[in-house]
């Protein structure tokens, strides 16, 4: 019998589907899904790096519960969101001769989980599919609320489908073989839920912060509050039309700094959510809506965490505010000339202010590019 | 002020839509659309023939009603519905600049709706769009409905989503520069609807046959009924679980009739169509369904269209049965082996047959190609 340590529940209505936590779910998936889908095959896709942790359990539970199932490997990285790859996936789905009613299975992180599901999206019309998240980002953020898509050369996820998953395995172990690094950039996201709207979360964090980087029991509940946080934006608001946007606290800055590094591992997309949420606390700071010593504590417990906090912390030189401002320009949240943020009164008190004086932000980027 | 002949409502509630049919719309599209969608951004999608022969009347019409509009042009014909040009159709309107809140019209044939539909669905995680349909098929089908995609090599149609237009804009002047040839292939679908469960339709086609082709009000009619028909089926049956798929009548061996011939000039889309339709009534009369004479009315009726309705009428020699019988079972309307077809009891009795015996379907097309 798998452990299920937490259950959240997305109440969609006709797309509800469930979150189901647990310390070793993909030594149970086969069992799980051969109960909730009886009758179907799966079209695993997943990346190399995650085919050599983590598919070899997936596909010992699939055989185990005698489910059919095939396999459809891509590059690990940010550069596989492309229309290239989700080429790749949807016709080795339809070459599995796999059915309207059977699963796409995203096995990865939030790249494989948004490329695997927008190819599901548009294979005949619309497969359902299953996220098995093994990347802590995607374990908190990008499985939950049906965003997916690729990169257009125009910009980040800029091609996609809203598509929600029918279900969401997040198998607590698969985060051991995930490098540090990459766990630290996935804690970024888990900050902002905090620094949000729910100030006593941050503060838990704190409290915390050993037990869920050593993968105490602290790690499973702070990952379902993450999950049960994000239900409840996105049962609100699914399509993104208002408050599903304060999800982007941080993201605007972290976007162009994405940018201007390439996308490359000299940043990593958490890494630049890190920096951006210290600076959107700074920066409503500058325009004095926030106590000065939030920015400063939010900087200490990103930096306790191993993230970068400031520009002066990506390495090699970045480019100039004019080129910043651009990025900041084109990022998606501009609405016919008007810079719209995610900017915060304080810990646990992020808003959306759409209209930010341009001027302010250019001079904001000098300071900061100084510090 | 735009004469509007005819208007049908597509009533799916949040994504419900009208059908506007009239004989000078093109000409009226900026008025009706700056009225409906204020504020709103174009991008128009259509191929080089319809640039050609419509696009200067609607690009006109927005000019004069002050609308900001950008053209993007792909090649005619069928090929165009590839990943190729959906790519470059999305990464297109992307470079215009064209935010969520924008539209996409398609201008153009089902090719240039299925596409346009599609890039919509996938641009900005969803776009809405309006479908301005200039043939006869596009007008009484392919444009109402929301099915759109593009063609995979493992099959027609495979690679798509479900997106409801916004508007339909049935101008019915624009089938005045369509080639007799693409009329009579669209009016195939015209009798479909007849032949589905509407008897008294297919009589009244039978009595007004000359006035439709010519171009009298009997046109406008016709196409106002068809898309009636169609709503209602869709509005019924919006992702085709059920009843939609009777809309298929004739089309299992007009699919794999056409791609025996390559999807070429060899058999229209139509063309197929009417050859399906015809074995679809010779078969089921086989079968002890239906009376033979109705196979012999339907026939009569379609090939005074100028429509091919024997497989000897398609030019150049087809491949073998056993080839035709490997195109129908990949025909996505197959389901874990057993054959499914639309059959009928006689004309305006069409039912859906989930278990064909192959066996008999072999025999029947072996029987048809010595006829
Ligand atoms: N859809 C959404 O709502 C949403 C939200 C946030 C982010 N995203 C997207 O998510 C992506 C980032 O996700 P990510 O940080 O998971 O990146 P990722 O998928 O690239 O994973 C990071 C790296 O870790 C590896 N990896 C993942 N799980 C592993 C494991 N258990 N063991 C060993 N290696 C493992 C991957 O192979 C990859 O090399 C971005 O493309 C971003 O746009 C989407
Ligand atoms: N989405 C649906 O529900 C649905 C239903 C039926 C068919 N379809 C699709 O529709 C397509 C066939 O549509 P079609 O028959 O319109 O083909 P088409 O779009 O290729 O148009 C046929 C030809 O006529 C030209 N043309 C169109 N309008 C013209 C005009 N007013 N003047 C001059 N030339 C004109 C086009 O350039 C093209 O060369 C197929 O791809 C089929 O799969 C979709
Ligand atoms: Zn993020
Ligand atoms: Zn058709």
């Amino acid at each position: 019998m798998a452990q299920i340590s937490h259950t959240v529940h997305v109440a969609l209505g006709e797309r509800a589907y469930d979150i189901l936590i647990g310390p070793d779910l993909l030594d149970h998936a086969g069992a799980i899904l051969g109960e909730k889908f009886p009758g179907c095959r799966y079209g695993i896709v997943t990346d190399t790096e995650v085919a050599r942790a983590q598919l070899p359990r997936l596909l010992a539970s699939l055989d185990k519960a005698g489910l059919a199932h095939q396999t459809i490997t891509v590059p690990a990285g940010e550069s596989t969101k492309s229309w290239e790859h989700v080429q790749i996936v949807v016709e080795g789905l339809l070459a599995a001769k796999l059915e309207r009613n059977d699963l796409v299975i995203a096995l990865g992180g939030g790249v494989v989980g948004d490329l695997a599901g927008f190819a599901a999206s548009i294979t005949r019309r619309g497969m359902d599919f299953v996220q098995m998240p093994t990347s802590l980002l995607a374990q908190v953020d990008s499985s939950v609320g049906g965003k997916t898509g690729i990169n257009s050369p125009h910009g980040k996820n800029l091609v996609g489908a809203f598509h929600q998953p029918k279900l969401v395995l997040a198998d607590l172990s698969a985060l051991d073989t995930l490098s540090p690094r990459q766990f630290a950039a996935g804690y970024a996201e888990v900050v902002k839920y905090g620094l949000i709207d729910d100030p006593e979360f941050f503060e838990w964090l704190e409290a915390n912060h050993a037990e869920i980087f050593a993968g105490g029991p602290a790690r499973g509940e702070a990952i379902a509050r993450c999950c049960a946080h994000k239900a409840r934006v996105v049962i609100e608001d699914e399509r993104e039309t208002g408050v599903r946007a304060l999800l982007n606290l941080g993201h605007t800055f972290g976007h162009a700094l994405e940018k201007d590094t390439g996308y490359s591992d000299r940043l990593l997309h958490g890494e630049g959510v890190s920096i951006g949420m210290v600076l959107a606390h700074t920066f409503s700071n500058r325009l004095g809506l926030a106590p000065g010593q939030d920015a400063g504590r939010v900087a200490a417990h990103l930096r306790k965490s191993g993230l970068p906090t400031t520009l002066a912390d990506i390495p090699g030189s970045l480019g100039s505010t004019e080129t910043l401002m651009a990025a900041i320009a084109q990022d998606k949240k501009v609405s016919r000339g008007a810079l719209t943020f995610i900017l915060t009164r304080g810990i646990g008190q992020a808003f959306i202010e759409k209209n930010v004086d341009p001027a302010k932000v250019s001079a904001f980027l000098e300071e900061m590019r100084k510090a």
